[in-house]
């Protein structure tokens, strides 16, 4: 029996195709919840496709929440909550996705207020900095203008990357554990075509950073969700999702946290690295907004010294975006590994790029501009948390640092509208379903304080929820 | 019954431990050719592996020659030819490899002779351009230093690459159909993620481009090797093989291939179109060294105008590797998807890179650094295929332009004692072998006439040769 129709030769990928047609079919109630599903093998030949993709789709299915797998038995449709009565509503549930947030947010920059945003604003960034080392650069001689660079990166840039880590968060590491990516999104690929095969369970932070998410279902990962407490992951959901789902690894953002701004406590981040003794796990450390904070903490990294770790920098948020440079660190072996993949998917990183990073790290200025964007982001924080308290809204936590807050409104529980009709104003915001693994309904929104200087955003705010 | 021990907390992938364990076995005879293998559903309950880990770890044996299956009935151990009696040989097989042979030639390139190297000596590429677009970028100003580029890369570039289309290739596109990428690389990764699924059948040039095996093969693609002719892909055995395994998509490198140096006729080009038509497949044309042809011919894109193929082209081999800008061109909504695929799985391109790119080709300069190039290739090329025929080489045909020529020594047929002294000798070749699919044996290899103007090479070969 054909459930649906698929065409092999459509630009949607065919499992995207059979998961598509499957939600309908149980949306419209054509398949009843408690239905059996057509086993594997029947429907991969009844649809001449094959086993894997469906297998993938059906996981997928799961992970939605529209299919629940018995042992030994097969699939069966899960009881669903009542399909949303306003047509509206599921309109703008589809379409205020992860794909729109990027595109919305990178497309048209000018003349829109963008507290959605996960950068600073162009004029809290050191132009003159970038200016200036462009100018040395193009007075050197040599290669490297037009040459590939070497396999692990620009040799001086690693050398000061060892002394960063060392100074910075007490982690011991010669040159040739430390690999030069074109960013964190390059390094976590990286990992993740090393780890991960099709089907294998991958922890995430709940909420977390939801480009690693499109990365990892691109390898037909299956993502799961681990619970983020005020003091990082809950460590007995932790454990218990790790004894179901046996995952081999678990990336995780564990200093001012995207969304939440939240750092994983030293206690947290001991019983995280014990979880990932007994359960024989790697932790992928992702430490982007670090040099954030005012205060030197202890990393999973510091704790374990690249034993289980693989910890995950760049200078994306903190010097250029526009410069594509970042970095991993981690056990000599697994590093060349690492290595390997990385020459082999794509070659070597942009040596131009690494120079101008290396010189405006070297030149001391780094300190100094981390330490204005600091107190400057302290100042416009404790404005923009005490503003939005006054529109209703709820702080999850003060962050220690960084420039994101994690809030919700006290008075609406489906913030899409709010989105929408903010995005008219030409407000971008950045709603908390983006940031769940399988885009899940969250009534939280993170807003980058950095961005919140500009009055015409509480406004807009206040004018939407009067009228809600 | 367990077959192999494996390890899932190892850092070798369980596919790679299934694969190495099993050709161990056969090797050493433990398992006799005709013996019939555990099934796919008993492998993995025995090994505690999931299924679709067994079937790309069998497809993967099946494409090795260690094994073959029968419809309906099975894997079955295939007869092998003997182990080589000398293991200084086997050792020699494993080492040289395309890891090693990326490694060899990007780590060290000092006092080295490259004549396997994919790139022209930096001496023969044109520092001063680029110093130039530095000095005059660094006096501008502007958010781009810092910030993330725009979705599809800069707007300029892009007016100039739908110019460059237009002219060079009789391409007509618009600017909604160009996204920048971060080489060819990037862009064929890209279009991998959206296309192809575990399991899926790609057809791709034997030879051909390593890297991109690589990537395919990282996303569980059964990559099937086409063979190749001296006026392009076979296209017979291109039909019978799509009969056979069905793929959706076919990746071609079809000007001035990449090892062969072969441009594909206008005749095979068409039959090449009729072929993806009548069995609904997409052509990706990687074009990465057209620039280097020195007269205007058409290209797959020419003559389909972007309906079932998508181009493929970049910098690095014209004007830098370092700065790592590439881009792709197809039909207008899947350039929004793939854009899409671009920001979800890397976010934007470095739009100082791009903007160094958008200058040097405005300059007017980009033809004359052609111009002067081809002719330098031209006489360096003929100088080359003359010396190499006088040490006992055959060519595989004199291309019409670019760095790469294909011989083989008329007097030796294993090729991989003369890389491995060659290399010992600071000489390092490109064996055919690392072109192949999946690393089958080849007598070929590889030259980059513009790094054999060295005499030195020669003197090695020679010496090499006299000894064997």
């Amino acid at each position: 029996m054909t459930l649906i129709k698929l065409d092999p030769h459509d630009a949607l990928p065919l499992i995207h195709q059979i998961t598509h047609g499957i939600r309908a079919l149980i949306d419209q109630r054509t398949i009843r919840s408690g239905a059996r599903m057509p086993s594997i093998r029947n429907f991969a030949v009844d649809h001449g496709v094959s086993r894997f993709t469906v297998v993938q789709a059906y996981d997928q299915l799961v992970a939605m929440g529209y299919l629940n797998s018995k042992l030994g038995s097969g699939f069966y449709v899960s009881a669903r909550p009542k399909p949303n009565t306003a047509e509206e509503n599921s309109k703008l549930n589809d379409s205020i996705d992860v794909a729109w947030l990027l595109r919305n947010a990178l497309e048209d920059r000018t003349n829109r207020a963008m507290p959605g945003a996960w950068w600073l604003p162009g004029a809290w960034m050191e132009d003159t900095g970038i200016q200036k080392s462009l100018r040395t650069l193009s007075l050197k001689h040599g290669e490297f203008f037009t040459a590939y660079g070497t396999p692990a990166g620009y040799q001086p840039l690693r050398e000061l990357l060892q002394s960063k880590l060392s100074s910075s968060i007490d982690v011991t590491a010669d040159t040739s554990q430390i690999v030069l990516t074109s960013g964190v999104t390059h390094a976590l690929d990286l990992i993740t075509r090393y780890f991960v095969h099709p089907g294998d369970a991958v922890l995430v932070d709940d909420p977390g950073f939801f480009i690693l998410f499109g990365g990892l279902k691109s390898f037909g990962a299956k993502i799961v969700g681990v619970p983020w407490n005020d003091d990082g992951p809950d460590i007995p959901a932790m454990e218990s999702l790790i004894k179901e789902h046996r995952p081999r690894i678990y990336f995780t953002n564990t200093v001012l946290h995207n969304p939440t701004g939240v750092s994983v406590s030293q206690s947290v981040a001991y019983r995280m690295l014990q979880l990932a003794e007994k359960y024989d796990m790697m932790l992928v450390e992702d430490d982007i907004y670090g040099d954030f904070h005012p205060a030197k903490i202890a990393r999973l990294a510091t704790l374990d010294q690249l034993d289980r770790v693989i910890y995950v920098s760049s200078f994306s948020k903190t010097l250029s975006a526009s410069l594509r440079v970042g970095y991993f660190a981690c056990k000599k072996s697994l590093a060349a590994n690492l290595g390997d993949m990385k020459l082999l998917t794509g070659l070597t990183t942009s040596e131009v790029s690494e120079r101008i990073i290396y010189q405006l790290l070297s030149g001391g200025h780094y300190r100094k501009h981390l330490e204005r964007t600091r107190l400057r982001l302290q100042a416009v924080r404790t404005n923009t948390i005490a503003t939005l308290e006054k529109l209703g809204f709820t702080t999850y936590l003060e962050p220690e640092g960084g420039m994101f807050i994690w809030v919700k409104s006290n008075d609406i529980t489906d913030i899409t509208l709010l989105v929408a009709q903010a995005a008219q104003e030409g407000v971008m915001l950045a709603p908390g379903n983006v940031f769940r693994p399988h885009q899940e309904p969250s009534p939280w929104l993170r807003f980058n304080v950095a961005h919140c200087e500009n009055p015409h955003i509480f406004q807009v705010l206040d004018k939407i929820l009067v009228n809600m």
